[in-house]
Formats: C-alpha cells, sequence, structure tokens
C-alpha cells in the first residue's frame, strides 16, 4: 500500500465466520458504519490444521468490496464482532474496475 | 496495469447480477466472444447502502478468468447485457499459475 | 514475486475439481503436507470453451491461503492428485491482514 493516502485503495477483504448470523452482523456493521460499500455472503465447506489436528468446518465468507485506506478499522470492527480468536482477513488489491461502481466505492466508504 | 502490451496480463474479474439467468447469458456472451477463458457462478447474499438505505439482495457472482488486455471489451459486454445502472465489475491480478492453464486462457482470449 | 526467499508472501490460490470427493483429498493433502493454512471448499457452475465448443459443469472450487513462496510444490500436489488434464491453479497476492491471521499462515505452512 505505496499510495499516497488522498488516492482510493480499492481492494477486496475476505472474512470467514462460523454462522450466518454472525457473519451477517459483520456485514451489517460495516456497511452501516462506512467500512465497506458492499458485502456478500456465501456458505463454504473449511479444511485446516489447529494444534496438530484437521479440522473440517461449516462456514460462511464474507467478500467485502472497500477502499483499504480503512483496513485498520475494518480489522477492528470485525475483531470486536468475531467469536474467533483469530479471525481471517485477508486483503487483495482491485486493479481495475468499472468506473462508476469504483466510485460509489468511494462515496460510500468513510474518510478520516 | 504496466506490461507492455505483447505480454500477458492474467487476471480474475467478479460481476455480480441480480438473477441466475442473466448471470448465465453474460457468461456465455464473455465466452463465445472470446473476452473470457472460463466463467464460473455462484449464488450470494449481499448486503449494501443505496441512497441511505440498507439493502439485503439474493444475487450471482460470476468469476471470470481472462487477459486484462481485453477488460475494456468486457466491461463494455457487461454493461450491455447487465440490468444494473451501476454493475460491479472489479478484476484482481494472478501473479502466479500453472503454466499449461494460464497458456490456455491466453488461448482462449482473443487478441486485438 | 519479487520478494526475498526469507519473507512470506502471502496469497490465495484456486484450484477448480470436477467433484466434492477430489477437492476433498486435494485440499487434505495440501493441509497434511504444510503446503497450505486453510482451504475452503464452495460448489460452482463453471461454463467454458474446451476445443471450440461450449461447456457447462458442476465442480468445486477449492480457495487455499498458503505462503506462495512454497507454491511450486503445491502446483505439483494438485496435480498429482487431480483428474484434468490442464488443471486450473491460480494465485493472487494477499497485500493486507489481521496479522495474528497471517501469522498462523507462516507458522502452518513447511519452510525450506
Amino acid at each position: 500500500m505505496t499510495n499516497p493516502m488522498d488516492q482510493p485503495e480499492y481492494g477486496i477483504v475476505w472474512v470467514t465466520a462460523p454462522r450466518r448470523t454472525e457473519a451477517e452482523a459483520i456485514a451489517e456493521a460495516l456497511v452501516e458504519s462506512g467500512l465497506a460499500a458492499c458485502v456478500s455472503l456465501t456458505p463454504i465447506h473449511s479444511i485446516y490444521t489447529w494444534r496438530g489436528e484437521i479440522n473440517k468446518e461449516e462456514e460462511w465468507q464474507l467478500t467485502i468490496k472497500t477502499d483499504l485506506r480503512q483496513f485498520a478499522r475494518l480489522e477492528s470492527t470485525v475483531k470486536s464482532l468475531h467469536s474467533y480468536e483469530v479471525p481471517e482477513i485477508i486483503a487483495v488489491p482491485i486493479i481495475a474496475g468499472h468506473t462508476p461502481y469504483l466510485n460509489w466505492i468511494s462515496e460510500s466508504v468513510v474518510r478520516d
């Protein structure tokens, strides 16, 4: 993230949550507080190791479209509402987009 | 997108559409016209603000594998078939891949 | 991938597989061998061209969270377990994340 702070840094953030209700609560909090323009939810089956054991869980994935200049605040909001000790919160860069949609992200997300 | 025009710029483009029929029509148009190598469809639950109100919708997400040098034409085709005023069309870069698969994207996508 | 080899290169790798059993076998092999920290599975509908014909298939998508310095070994493991001649294996960069989660990826993924 080397852009100057006056340019949007459009990105997608993925978060996983254990239940649909928790996923929806996080999604609504992010959209209502202007930390995301849009969040979509999908059920997923997860496979991972935790303390040396293979685990399989049914979870929900949040796909969050936002301006990554607000990543720290988004991360903090997710952490405060999430029931996991170590929630997955990861971001990838948007390098091209439909300009009116990118503008809509900018207008929907708060600025400092 | 700073690559010279003679090198592929592999990427994933995400589009959301309100109905499966519309999502399929867009997917088929992109694949038939050589603007995408492969499109996958998934049902999603979306949460966003529009004119100050929280909205929740059932939608379909298109995950499009392509050469981003054709992004402008892909964007134009999606826009022409899409029922939204401001459709979501966003792209992220592929930075590594199975070479035969990347070559297949190159062969499937048209060149100028 | 220009990072020095002593810094993690966090990324998401997407793979598609024809059946849930095959997708699960690949996911478990990657997690058990320390080539991925976490894999999630989702059913998808795919549309693509193959030898000039439009094809539609029901498939499973694997979303793999890993350190991309192990991409070559991950690719080789997927290829060895996958029934397709040309499997989709593509990676995008993680440019921001919740530090404890990124650390967990580092601890879960093997080093050379």
